[in-house]
């Protein structure tokens, strides 16, 4: 079994995975080493650098006893001589219970899961999905508003090549819950994706934060945009004076990094549940690797 | 005992690595960790970047039960602060139970080994040695025909800076094999290796595949050919209609990564055994890590 | 509790650490692995590259039964996408029992600290301290000298940007010590710390090494004078010659990586212990780790 989209995604299998992380949140939280995956080896696969979620699935691995290899650097590996990712998925497969990447190229997960019978966890594929980035998030809604049945969740920011917020569509579409859009007319969540969704749950567009129970922001990046002004007007930071317009018993979730979408002194607002939303990629990823590495033939 | 050269390996002590290998293969192919070498670190000093030789060392460690330290990007290391090679092997020999290195400089493992007591292993030293993988080409000859003697094996790319066949000649001359030489006028095997190793195995050069039990492909690199046409003329790739000439018993070999020397069509094709060949790599490391570290003294 | 400065630091913390040091050192020469840190996860943040300061913390980690998860190169890590430091810290916090972490800008450790709840460790920030190295050096006047108390300590090289002798000066002024000052005049010891120290300790100017019990010599860097020729001047390099004119029974340290400080020779003398110094960094640091681990809430 892979996770290398939400698109596919049954409830069932989502509804797993939160008991699970459920279950495993305390033994996170504790930072207590458990035995499930003891002796079990994850190849973390970075093509593309990242901090936090290379670092979240070696903590969750560790916390279920089991190790990892794997580099994060891509001028450090074979991919700088010219291998294709086919040949470097052939040969870790050798080495490895399951393996997690990130590429800059979307689609590479899915050909790597083709590739090999191990399973494998696309961890951020260019613009495209960060499956287990949802999954947390949705632990998240969870845990600090005790369901997501009923929830309206406001995506804020870069909705056209943020990989997180494409995810979390599909996997809030399962559930009972009104999708609120607000981005930057340049910046827009891809057709395709609300048409995919839109048969199960509510999505619109506003252009306010007032009605969410859940606001998630994400980066809008200088890169994007080829006009520095247009790139300035689509700016948005949610602070002091945003924060009276936003709900009293909101959260407001961020995949992090954040950059100016986020001012400094929300982090002391009650509301702000992104270092809480962070923490819980721990249980949530023990809950993926578990029930993925649990399941193969290895 | 350090791992520097096959020059002067002894018969026997290859003997021995390839007898552990054969009882490590079980447990490396199911993945399970042994306790070998429990309690035992092993550093992996990487000067030049590698993704495959540094994780196949890792996983091995881990199948033993024992784990690693170390670096693999030579600007994130003291070296690039001026520190001599020495004062690094002698720092880091206070950390670890052995020493893993690769290095782009001929000779700097044999130099590592003279400053430590603790046992080196020459993971690949510029144009030079790379040992480890001539063990586990040998492996793989022995699981994948069965036998060593009396194949005909024919090496093919670059047989001059190749490191990789230099270390395989040394180490194929203690059998009673056939060696084939097939590579550009301009990237010919070094006449010191010939004659080192043609009293004991018969060398001869040749322009096609037809005769070989096993082909050892290489890479041709471009930065070898100060001249682009000459590169041109020198590049060979098997690739289906190659096939219908190689031996419909034998088997392709690469140290990988490749690049162009293999058409993707051969993979499919049953002998095709370069993966298999990558995979022996955690065996054969696990027979000679325990043979190294069981023996010192630490 | 954390680990920024030698500044603040009690005697009694000192001693403290000097004495598990001592009680760990044959556990860290034999690479005995024990199981006081079993289970527990050590965040190893460079934000600047460091060979030997991460691996000796690894290696003391693993001696204590611990594993480690971290980076090393900060164009590999979120920070690289613009996040703060803050972030970076409130994130990695959810992963791990302690955080150590080395980064240009001084003050940036002390920072992190205010932050989490984890214990800090300073793993150099800047010019400014570098905390475990100064008790490791302690650990080796001890161990090399027999004692601390009534030794004549000369700090020679950069002074002035040296974090290493700017934890020293503090960590020697619990200490019935002379400490010599011998530097370039633009590389003096800043008059800030000197003023700190010198209620509790003499501190001299000196031009040469004849009364040292303790040499103490430190890198002079080129990017630290404008002019090339003061540069040239400022250099100094113990060598044969200089050896003559040092104590018989003096010993000679470095925190390393030298560059030309001390010339090759030098290594074969017997006062030369530098190299026992920095794998007294390894029972050093399993000290301050279980001190540090040992006494947090998590």
């Amino acid at each position: 079994m892979d996770l290398i989209t939400t698109r596919t995604l049954s409830k069932a299998f989502i509804e797993d995975i939160l008991q699970k992380a459920q279950g495993y949140e305390k033994a996170a939280r504790a930072k207590k080493n458990l035995t499930v995956l003891k002796g079990k080896t994850l190849a973390t696969l970075f093509f593309e650098p990242s901090t936090r979620t290379q670092m979240s699935f070696q903590a969750a691995m560790l916390r279920l006893g089991g190790n990892f290899v794997g580099f994060s650097d891509p001028k450090s590996t074979s991919a700088s001589k010219g291998e294709t990712l086919a040949d470097t998925i052939r040969v870790v497969e050798g080495y490895a219970h399951a393996i997690v990447m990130r590429h800059a190229v979307e689609g590479a997960p899915a050909r790597a899961a083709e590739l090999t019978d191990l399973p494998v966890i696309n961890a951020g594929d260019g613009s495209n999905q960060h499956p287990s980035q949802a999954l947390l998030d949705l632990f998240t809604l969870q845990q600090e508003k005790g369901k997501i049945d009923g929830l309206t969740v406001l995506l804020a920011g870069d909705l056209k090549y943020g990989r997180t917020v494409h995810s979390l569509m599909y996997a809030l579409s399962h559930y009972d819950v009104d999708i609120q859009l607000f981005s930057p007319p340049s910046l827009k969540m891809p057709e395709s994706i609300v048409n995919d969704v839109k048969e199960r749950v509510s999505v619109k567009e506003v252009t306010d934060f007032g009605d969410a129970d859940v606001v998630y922001a994400t980066r809008v990046q200088r890169e994007r945009f080829a006009d520095a002004e247009e790139y300035q007007r689509s700016l948005y930071t949610i602070d002091e004076a945003m924060l009276s317009k936003i709900k009293s018993d909101a959260i407001i979730l961020h995949p992090l990094p954040r950059v100016k979408e986020i001012a400094p002194e929300v982090d002391l607002d009650s509301r702000a549940k992104y270092f809480q939303q962070s923490f819980y990629g721990v249980p949530t990823r023990m809950a993926i690797l578990e029930t993925l590495i649990g399941a193969s033939n290895d």
